[in-house]
């Protein structure tokens, strides 16, 4: 039955290293936030938050990677349940852990710091006022793209020689884009790092919250559609068409030495 | 006789790996903390300490994980022997050196530098007024929890895919941890660290010490605990029952087939 | 037929990924460039941004080297094509995708941001005045030899010890030239990601523009050529002659064996 | 005759290797130095310099080790002879190749530059008024020590599970050690890169300079030694005896099942 893999230990499992995974992102992360001075150096600023995000996501993928694949993100998540890698069922169950992982972060990392901190911008995502929503959006998407294509290329099991580099390289493409993005898109690329700091602040951290839901989750499975399709070791015209038509047969060819026209 | 291992060349060899890696910890790690300047800029300033103390984890557990399997750190040394890993009488022995190399690095730095440094902070860890012990031994707890837990998934001997970057992955979730939460709990993580300069300073920097050795300690067991009994590639129900009776004879099977309920 | 490759799917994977790797690479980069704040302190600025490309550099080597190589870097190809490693014809096609990219990330980094980024200097590479354009040429080429030289050497089929490490260390090699030599010569290194902003905000972007092919391209081609010649596992007197007269017969020997004189 | 490497091919290769490399090191790293501002943030500056010449090590043995094994120090290169891995008369050349790449490097920046530039400090080693000469020593012998146990640890040839992680682990043992002590001793741990710059800017550069030779010679040889004869996989007290009569025969016994005492 296609809920049967909810009563193995390996599912829960799972469920328990993206909670883990996303709550302590969240709590490490932020609390670089929380604790920075951006008014004295912009560039010292960016630096820190994005070192200590991109290299916590690296740490939690070594962490996490054998238990449940090491999605902490929503957007990981929807691109790997769209190209089909992992049931829906197992998917909309893991959003729901780290959606709730990330709260419980936000809410730890509240009650470990002060009222001066709690009353503060607390690690929300935002953007500043010369941008706008759809600009935020279109670069959410394309540095969420870039995240997406780096985990699906290092993780592809039909490439040996990238053995071993998934987690350093996932955690570097979030490094380089909180290093390029955070003053010009706020760099969220994950749904539920944005969503935990805005449930325990509230107020002002849900204004455009949208922005990090769409623009990551369109870019992301955007981005696991073209490298599925078209960059990974098997990708193909005749990939796409198992892809749109799952149920026909198909005959099977090389497309290696497929000729065009 | 459980004293044998004594009488061994590689015994020692261990207990010197521990001792010397310790040592340059402190006497690196706290360089750094002494020439810096926290009022120019608390983010390059947290950066530059975190990179140092983080990076210098991942150069030490390079240089002795061969030789003693690279702890430095008397949570580890608490955490592998909790999970029954090495025996009692090695990890004593361990944390014994720990603490002497971390006072021995602590008092080179001393002699290296300057009457001004000597009477300054001198790389103690500490925390602001606007928290309290609690709190910080929360923080404390929070991240030593994920550095053992990032020992025990890259040093896992089932799991050949992370073979070899260990000390890397180590030394960053040092890294990351210091980078979020210098300017909030202090980012001790490593009791033998917090003891070196507390002994050579001396007066201030005894206060709130004990934060340093309750948060880690407590911390780095229970994520060596929740890694084996849960996470390891081994892990699950029959693993917490030897674990929790080591003498009673258990019937094996395997997890990954479990039906729960 | 030469032109058979050109009806091939792999071929426009590589294409495809040469365009969309060099596009994020200036996306990114100068995301990085146009949100800083060099005034404030010049070494968080470098350090940002040269973390900015460096990194972006890796992550695209990481994300494309199966499909095309991972050159994004028209000097990264001329040295390929003038060590005879790909075709002439698969060269230019690279060539224009990279060019076409840049610009198309410079585009999308227009749309995507305000006026008034959009009158900076926008990350456009350029020198101070007290450098002359010879000067900068030097600096361009060396830095791009060392560049060209790690591509080689990570990428050295006959050397199986580097094996994975090839995207870190070509991003790392990119990181450090412009950690040392932003404030200097501009740190280009890549005539498609200078050609991107140039064409996109136009006016003082163009002073000098020639620096940026002129020195990366000369740096690169030699940096490939003295890798494959000299360096190489199986470089040597008999490599040169084959290389200087492809078509005579040359007697094989193994240059290890040799005596010189 | 013991000669006779002089006349291969190989032998002028690792030459080359040595020349450049340390020629591009002194290069990249001095550009660093000369166009930061240290009186703005000596955590920024420090971090600045540090990440240039850490990591453009790690580039270069990248880049070296298959043709020279990469030293690119006479620190390394003298830990290397004094065990016996190489013979002195290889020993002798890399030295003066370093070294002789070490002024090129620096004159060729000198050259690059400006003036101004070329009066300033021109990344010469030095240290603060409040450090003694011998505290210099002390200071740059530990730091060279744990360089020289790096490059011994991931380069020993009986342990293949670090197999591809020397480059970055040797550049990141620089790096730490300049993050932690530039302030205190200058942190130069490789002769020939503080010769470099010496020689090409003359002067003040001069003062202490023998610091730079003495600290690391000393620290990098008890480093080697150290190592090959107590943490090596085959160190013992039958390593040590063979070291010190190497002409005499030894019964061999597996040192890890002997018992002291």
């Amino acid at each position: 039955m296609w809920t049967d893999e909810l009563r193995t230990f390996p599912f829960w499992k799972a469920i328990a290293a993206e909670f883990l995974g996303t709550g302590f992102l969240v709590f490490v992360g932020c609390a670089a936030a929380v604790s920075s001075n951006p008014a004295a150096s912009v560039d010292s600023f960016v630096a820190r938050v994005a070192f200590t995000f991109g290299l916590t996501v690296a740490t939690l993928v070594w962490c996490t990677a054998a238990a449940s694949g090491g999605h902490i993100n929503p957007a990981v998540t929807m691109a790997v349940m769209v190209t089909r890698k992992i049931s829906l069922l197992r998917g909309a169950f893991y959003i729901v852990a780290q959606c709730g992982g990330a709260i419980a972060g936000a809410g730890l990392l509240s009650a470990a710091t002060s009222e001066a901190i709690n009353a503060g911008p607390f690690g929300c995502n935002g953007f500043p006022d010369y941008i706008g929503a759809g600009q935020a959006i279109l670069m959410e998407a394309m540095i969420t793209f870039v995240l997406v294509f780096t985990v699906f290329a290092t993780c592809d099991d039909k490439r040996k020689d990238l053995q071993g580099s998934g987690p350093l390289a996932i955690g570097i493409a979030v490094l380089v884009a909180h290093l390029g993005m955070i003053p010009l898109s706020g760099s969220g690329m994950n749904p539920a790092r944005s969503l935990g700091p805005a449930v325990i602040r509230g107020g002002p951290c849900w204004s455009n919250h949208y922005v990090y839901w769409v623009g990551p989750l369109v870019g992301g499975v955007i981005g696991g559609l073209v490298y599925e399709l078209i960059f990974a070791a098997d990708a193909g015209a005749a990939k796409v068409r198992r892809f749109f038509s799952p149920t026909e047969s198909h005959t099977e060819y090389r497309d290696d030495e497929r000729i065009i026209g």
